[in-house]
């Protein structure tokens, strides 16, 4: 598997006459992306199509990537009629893609195939837990109270995430400190997977009221840390049990999970969060003169860090 | 955010003559995937979805997914017309949305966000790393020396994952040890984000043949590991060498990053993976009695690792 994402900027395919438009990309394959300009009508699209592919395999092509827009939803009948199958869709368009080749296998990337979640441990100076009870869901009437969660957003940090679950749900204004545990599971919503990372956040100094979210929430509460483990829901399961296990190394201080740092990839001026342990986390920190953020760790914290855990680098 | 995925049963509505028939989801919503049943042609399909919407809006559903599979194309303008979004697509469906009220905010979760891929660090004995070169892609023809790389296919977990490409790519067989690094990054193919784990793979014991994937490939080859470290298009990026550090540690035996075990979660027969780091893995593995199987890693390993990271537990 080559397909690497992030890639590239496609080039321009020289254009003819009557035929649809696209761009290469770098795996030799053409997205045609822009509807703006006629063909106007289903059936002249039809033609357009028919006429394209012919030229498109005369050239060797191997994957053609066709974006729809939701004006034009009456032409993805006639791209499944010439042979296009649905990849994704997004709210505003649906992607449809062939395979021309007929010597080698279909090597286009799979469709986006996870979500992601987050869960954030928060614990209080009285060793509480902030838990809540949701109103809707596969836990709704079962009086179950869990640590916030949620779902990562279209471009979201899971540390970020976390923040703002936290803060959305309950009021309670808390940073970053650790993942503790992560998760991945198959067969959800749709087929796909889930990836789940359990976060360890620390409370911004200062007091905090408990405001619940009332669309979603019959709850918000701190609850006694051993109260929580305890419960029967998740006492019993060993997916939970071992959550609550670096839950509990964390609380005792001997556990402090990865760390976040935003670094940059040198690919244009991005910056990307990475998470990672002890012993590289001190080694790379030293190596970089501390050029990058700490996310959620003030150089305090990451010095007090350093005695909890691991790390003989 | 409360929409938790992996839900539940979904209910069958009441019928009622010449609507679209749907399953209740947990939210107040409705699921309409059976086109098995007519109606048959597109402009029958439009008017009987009309009518249901109205129905639909009476009873006080919220949000309607509508499953089209590629054999109904053509309902698909029909649609949205009637004011459907696109929501996702597999290969062989789209599913549209629509969110009926018109007092609260369109609570229906998000599309899949992230792929997820990863690189595979494996080591032999003389401290050389397992290396490639790719045949297409954003470094065809730069010559850049990396670790096997690739997406996590629908249903796999990561550890699964890393040792299927190291095992596709260079014919060398190793299995999942720990994982090192976690980078989140944004905005790649068509506007996903993407989860990069970077794994360390143990060499399975026996005689390593390198055999190249012809198909995606131009080089494979054992490299010592400094001269990896050093390589020009990595050293000078701080996210890799952040990376590297984390791979250096885990060379040096300083460094185990993540466990992962497979553990019931108590919703049905399911395993999930779980990724968890020392301090708390020896602790669930007391309480647990062993009766879940490690990964990759065998009792002498488990306990070797003890020596090495973290954890007064």
């Amino acid at each position: 598997m080559s397909w690497s994402a992030g890639d590239a900027a496609p080039q321009p395919a020289a254009p003819q006459a009557g035929l649809l438009q696209g761009h290469e990309d770098n795996y030799d394959g053409l997205i045609v992306d822009d509807f703006e300009a006629p063909p106007g009508t289903a059936a002249e699209f039809a033609d357009a199509l028919q006429g394209s592919l012919a030229a498109w395999r005369d050239k060797g092509y191997r994957g053609i990537w066709l974006k729809l827009p939701t004006t034009r939803a009456h032409y993805v009948g006639h791209a499944v009629d010439a042979g296009f199958d649905f990849h994704h869709a997004e709210q505003d368009y649906v992607m449809l893609t062939t395979w021309l080749p007929t010597d080698c296998e279909n090597k286009l990337p799979p469709n986006a195939s996870h979500q992601v979640g987050v869960g954030a441990f928060v614990l209080n100076e009285r060793r509480e837990v902030l838990v809540v009870q949701e109103k809707s869901g596969p836990l709704r009437g079962k009086g179950v109270w869990k640590m916030p969660t949620g779902l990562v957003q279209q471009g979201e940090d899971v540390t970020e995430a976390a923040e703002r679950e936290v803060l959305e749900e309950t009021g309670v204004r808390a940073r970053f400190d650790a993942v503790l545990a992560m998760r991945q599971a198959h067969g959800f919503a749709w087929g796909k997977s889930d990836m789940f990372f359990v976060v360890a956040l620390k409370l911004e100094p200062g007091p905090q009221v408990l405001q619940m979210q009332e669309d979603e929430l019959v709850g918000v509460r701190w609850m006694p840390l051993e109260e929580y483990f305890a419960e029967p829901f998740t006492a019993a399961r060993p997916l939970f049990k071992q959550i609550h296990a670096a839950c509990r190394a964390y609380a005792n201080g001997t556990y402090r999970g990865l760390h976040g740092r935003k670094l940059e990839t040198g690919f244009s001026a991005r910056q990307d969060l990475l998470l990672f342990g002890e012993a590289a986390d001190r080694a790379g920190a030293d190596e970089e003169g501390g050029q990058d953020a700490w996310i959620g760790l003030d150089a305090a914290g990451a010095g007090a860090a350093g005695g909890g855990a691991a790390g003989n680098t």
